[in-house]
């Protein structure tokens, strides 16, 4: 599979998640760190830390650590990529749909 | 989980597949029978079958059987659900950091 392909497979894996679209959700909001997005999720903190990583690594989510304190934030490139596919697959098909009306109108004409 | 949350579980999860995102890009081009989908995936017709389920239980993809043909095409419910979830996300995630852009350019003129 070719890299950009991998990268979107791990980037609607990570989405396809109901808790780690909740983490997504809070941080969108603003950044937050990883304890305080622990509390309202009601799952322990590895649990937490596992799903941010597989955020992190699909580009929609990134961390910064400052003394003691994980800070997470949301990391434009992973939505990007989504936003990229799906917008690409709906404007072929828009395309294909102009086409067949203009295939009609023009039957209609003669 | 509230029914929109459900419906966008299911969308992820199967664009999440390189399989079903084959079948996707392949569908976008223009309607296709079952038959002639199969044949360049490589894979038996039970699983394309099985995928395309999928697809078109997160309303990604429809299909008719006209005689003994079933035919395949887009449909954009599903396109629609995660282009408006993503976009949510980034645009509340923009306005956060257009309102921080403005803070920092107020307490400049301080």
């Amino acid at each position: 599979m070719p890299a950009l392909d991998v990268q979107i497979d791990k980037v609607f894996h990570a989405l396809g998640d109901p808790t780690r679209r909740a983490i997504v959700e809070r941080v969108s909001h603003g950044p937050i760190s990883v304890s305080k997005l622990v509390e309202p999720l009601g799952i322990s903190l590895a649990a937490v830390v596992q799903h941010l990583q597989i955020l992190e690594d699909s580009g929609l989510v990134n961390s910064q650590k400052v003394g003691r304190v994980r800070t997470c934030q949301i990391e434009l490139r992973g939505f990007s990529l989504a936003e990229k596919w799906i917008g690409e697959r709906r404007s072929m098909w828009e395309r294909r749909l102009d086409k067949l009306g203009d295939l009609l109108a023009e039957e209609d004409d003669e």
